[in-house]
């Protein structure tokens, strides 16, 4: 039967991890695998008035108050962006795939950190992209790196994460964001910046968008309310320069037409109550302890087993470990032991950069379940280096 | 900067109907262009206890109950289906770019009727189909001229709309659509069935889906809750045949994860409501009201100009015009004198097969409103068929 489908289905890889994640939520798991927020520090949805004028068929483009104030934050943020290139989503996902709509046939290269987020290789890959990695170092990718990259493979587009990657954690330092603007600018490429978790911060630092130093590549910038508020209503953003706008309008429309509306409204309603920036703080630091909670175990549980550092945002730990482990399999021995983590396997673009890693979620768990999942898991690791070693 | 984009936006039709569908909205003008259910008879959305739950990432499949409740109804229709075999979309657009994405490489066939809904055209060109259609008769399409195009074609899928068809309104009889079924299960040709229109019945007929009557045929099956709910919401769903279920819901999940939960479990609670069967009734009463409006004033308006069929059921009137005339000239005309209607050119999978048509809501504008508006539109008609003869 399979001769029927289109040559996408069989780029379509294996749902290993989204088995696994479905594994995850079985009851008594600790869970430090997935990017869930946590539910009990999202904001009551009171949609009230918004749900009446929600009813009937919306712009493509969205609710004309929200992408307003989405124009507005980008524009405070540096960003040249008037409301008219701001298109909702239905997700940030939705962003990443009318990216891969717009820009990728079979065989087209692509340029992104090594590693990266694994939905957003999935998403390309499905669309036949070619993948070329730069590694992420601690500031970032290296400007010549990438200079080198773009005249050797000419890709379509380069994807980045500059503000708390993930899964590596990274906060590109604003030296390198200009350097890689003007590598971008000087070759012409475009530029898809994610930027999904830039409002959770927990250590200053700069998070200027590497959009906002472009002068004349062209450039899609993907934001994202899930983190901040409820990631079930299902809404996101994009602004991109003007050229590449009617395009993605279009795509979006063939999509779904446009994303559903009450949420939008009631989105538009939130963000301009006092009660924003109070949900903001209170949800920041909650995170930043659980970080320091998380960072307390690790030091006491991972030295000598792997290396990090401490992301001064987002929602992950990253841990490069110093044996070679099957994380894979090592995943599912700490099923057995009722705790879970992400392999670092699938957020590589390619096979040879691959090392050892696992990516931890600090965000949804208590700090209680943090200190024990995390003494849980260093014994699993433990054994399974020695078994990969043996 | 085009040539650095994917070949699939080149492929992106003239957004000239949508530019027109905007000027629609204009306030003043009496629209019978877009396919929009009356707002005054939109249940009323209250949220309620659904908010709090929604707020998390949800399964890319869909909310539990609302896909048990999909599946009992689509059972209680004649489909062998099982809740794992539906999957909750963002609207049933999404449905058929899933479809799309499913099966559509550069140059695969598709066969399709002609005329057929214009969006399905859109988005089946972007992924790079390639059209082959079979006229739509009195009782729908002739299952001898399907066997004969799947022989010569050898097309991937095709794509159905049995029961009111958009945009000619047909309903195929009981006879046809057991022989479509025939040929579908002797050719092993899969079928893509889209039934938005089902619940919304005037004149009782034969509704079965074509699906139901398949025995080896691979089959998608696309419904909607925006006809009879509010299309605000983007819920809408597919069931299918379990070999490419699991394909179906991987691409899902990497268009935008799952669709927006608070819809969902709105929808699973108003469904199972006693307000649901008094809200259906409601609606399709004053629809029915409505198209009879409108096919009295036809029938005072347009005789001797086209030649159509009282739908039994959907949205819509499609008039076949006597005289040769360039509707989308018409259209521009008929703005000017603040009435649209959709004209029928782009509802043809090909050139050749194009007839001059008009397709026209009547669920939308009120009784004084459809009587003033076809009173207007048959005389810039007249007008355009004149100039175009002359």
């Amino acid at each position: 039967m399979t001769h029927r489908l289109s040559r996408r289905i069989e780029r379509l890889t294996s749902s290993l991890i989204r088995d696994i994640l479905q594994i995850t939520q079985r009851p008594g798991v600790i869970s430090f695998a997935g990017g869930l927020p946590a539910e009990e520090l999202m904001p009551e949805l009171d949609f009230g008035a918004c749900a009446a004028d929600s009813r009937q068929y919306g712009p493509s483009e969205g609710e004309p108050l929200l992408r307003e104030l989405i124009a507005r934050g980008l524009s405070g943020l540096g960003l040249r962006c008037q409301t008219e290139q701001v298109l909702v989503t239905t997700g940030s996902q939705q962003g990443i795939d009318l990216v891969g709509k717009l820009f990728i046939d079979e065989g087209t290269p692509v340029l992104l950190e090594s590693p990266t987020y694994l939905a957003a290789l999935q998403c390309f890959r499905v669309y036949g992209a070619e993948f070329h990695g730069m590694p992420v170092q601690a500031e970032g990718i290296d400007p010549d790196a990438l200079k080198a990259a773009i005249v050797r493979h000419h890709p379509a587009f380069v994807y980045l994460i500059p503000s708390f990657q993930n899964p590596s954690g990274c906060c590109y330092s604003d030296a390198a964001r200009r350097a890689v603007a003007a590598v971008l600018d000087e070759t012409g490429t475009p530029l898809v910046e994610d930027d999904p978790y830039r409002d959770l911060v927990y250590t200053s630092c700069d998070r200027t968008p590497v959009c906002a130093y472009l002068e004349r590549a062209p450039w899609v910038y993907l934001g994202s309310f899930s983190k901040i508020t409820a990631p079930g209503l299902r809404v996101g953003y994009l602004a991109s320069s003007p050229a590449l706008f009617p395009w993605l309008v279009r795509l979006k429309q063939s999509s779904d037409l446009h994303t559903g509306r009450t949420g939008q409204a009631w989105l538009a309603h939130f963000l301009t109550s006092s009660d924003f920036g109070k949900h903001l703080a209170h949800m920041n630091g909650v995170y930043a302890e659980r970080r320091d909670t998380m960072q307390t175990a690790l030091e006491r549980h991972f030295s000598g087993l792997a290396d990090w550092s401490v992301p001064a945002g987002g929602l992950f730990f990253w841990l490069r470990l110093v044996e070679n482990t099957d994380t894979l399999a090592a995943l599912k021995v700490a099923l057995d032991h009722d705790v879970a983590f992400m392999p670092g396997e699938p957020f590589f673009p390619v096979t040879e950069q691959r090392y050892p890693a696992l990516r931890l979620n600090f965000s949804h768990a208590t700090a209680e379940k943090i200190e024990r999942g995390i003494a849980l898991l260093s014994k699993v690791l433990g054994e399974c280096a020695v078994t990969a070693a043996g």
